[in-house]
């Protein structure tokens, strides 16, 4: 038996749940989608967008005869979502969100949807934006969606959500929960709370006005506050979630800058020129890998 | 008497430098530029790139006649250009750079060109990149240019600077050199040194390949190979010439980066979403000030 999905529900219509539901009408017209949002304002705004087929009030109502249902919300807000659903939910429909730590989600939906088929995912695209209307059909094109099934999800759901997200324009790698959790943690989880961190300490100096530091953040600062500048709810739960690979990346992080502070006082030029050497060779990677832009500052316009 | 920039010597002709030569060419047609690099490869590059007027094999012929000098070397090399340009210089030229670090610049320079006008300056402007192809004529189009003179500098040859600068694009601000360092340690200086840091830590751990973080890399790490990549001798040279303010901003930045590993240790889901919803707000007054792109993702292509 082969699987497809033919009807598939979204559950969460901020952006990355949006984005999903503007991707499908684009590349897989034929899948019937309906969403389900939380917030009527989210589902008001998502029925004015004509995101999906149908938006429904109920999380219950909008699972019936799903294939598929992405669980596309914050990743505390897991349990509670797939409990609101669990009524409409068919025994065969694959369960799956969009999360940023899978560990987390696997023991919670696995909880709180005994007997279902849950195969958590995460895809690893987004913007600084939030909402309804901050989604849009490219988001995915050549990110990689990474895929954490357990021992007991059949093959096929495997394949077929597999199949999803690369119709959608995704790479599709799948590896266990636990590791997903140390990978993102550096690629993802570090860099924001260093981000967060950082502009934080800027607004709240003496010395510097706020002001000034607005006016001069060109200087590199600026690159900190677009992902300084992600939703704060969806953050906050990431890192309660995934707070143990979180905190010993930091502790390496902590390690490396404590080396870096050292050689900066006591004026040890080789050492530092050495290793900015070395973090020039990362970024030409990740643009020959195709992960970012080749354009000179990200292509800003000049 | 008031003085207007007539002839204009560059020496350094990387990104900096050689964004100034075409912004010149294209913003002050009459203005008479030429041009020296220490590097005979840069010479020649900057010779075909038709950058300059001339292009002038020794310093000191190179500002021979200059109304302004400006030096766009690393701030460990301003006094050995300084000197090595010196027995070209006229009394009256107006010696100026672009230095990411002011009160060393003005040391070093107030050394070597005794008896000189000495006025330092710093467009807050860059990218990447560098060399003399990377340089382009908008580079400083509605950035700020911060000009620091001290209390010996002629009042003109500070306004012929101040307008030499907005006819380039910049906006023009003047203050002390000290003040210019400790707001640069924390818009410029400190990122760049969390970011060379990160990179460095996420290259160098041994659960998670380097492989995997170039892979999954658009989860936010990708944004800070960016200022990563760098000029690895320039902000050798930052770090060491403006020590006292960066090692200050970065105890600033390490207490508060406890302070949140704290809160992720014992779960306080209050204080990281009210220190992460404060960030926010930063974001939308840079864009406001019109010193980032609106558009999501720093308007990559998606």
């Amino acid at each position: 038996m082969s699987r497809r999905v033919e009807r598939l529900a979204i559950i969460g219509l901020g952006l990355i749940g949006s984005s999903i539901a503007r991707a499908v009408k684009e590349r897989l017209p034929d899948v019937m989608v309906t969403g389900h949002d939380a917030s009527a304002d989210v589902r008001d705004i998502a029925q004015t967008l004509g995101l999906c087929d149908a938006v429904i009030d109920d999380a219950a109502g909008a699972v019936a005869d799903a294939d598929l249902v992405i669980l596309a919300v914050p990743v505390g807000g897991m349990a509670a979502a797939a409990s609101a659903m669990a009524p409409g939910l068919g025994k065969d429909t694959i369960i799956s969100d969009v999360g940023s730590s899978k560990a987390s989600v696997a023991e919670a939906l696995g909880h709180a949807l005994p007997g279902h088929i849950v195969i958590p995912a995460h895809p690893v695209a987004g913007t600084e934006n939030s909402g309804p209307a901050a989604g849009f059909a490219s988001l995915f094109d050549g990110r990689w969606c990474i895929v954490t099934p357990d021992a007991a999800a059949p093959a096929d759901a495997v394949a077929a959500l597999t199949e999803f997200w690369e119709a959608l324009g995704a790479k599709v790698d799948v590896m266990d929960a636990a590791h997903h959790d140390m990978v993102l943690a550096v690629t993802s989880h570090l860099p924001h709370l260093i981000a967060y961190t950082i502009v934080g300490t800027a607004s709240e100096l003496e010395e510097v006005t706020e002001s000034e530091v607005i006016k001069y953040s060109a200087g590199g600062f600026r690159d900190f506050t677009r992902i300084a500048a992600s939703d704060p709810v969806m953050w906050r739960d990431v890192f309660l979630a995934n707070k143990d690979a979180v905190l010993a990346t930091l502790q390496r992080f902590n390690e490396d800058l404590t080396v870096l502070q050292q050689a900066i006082r006591r004026g040890d030029a080789d050492k530092l020129e050495d290793w900015f050497t070395r973090t020039r060779a990362i970024r030409r990677s990740i643009i020959a890998e195709g992960q970012d832009d080749p354009a000179p500052d990200f292509g800003r316009k000049h």
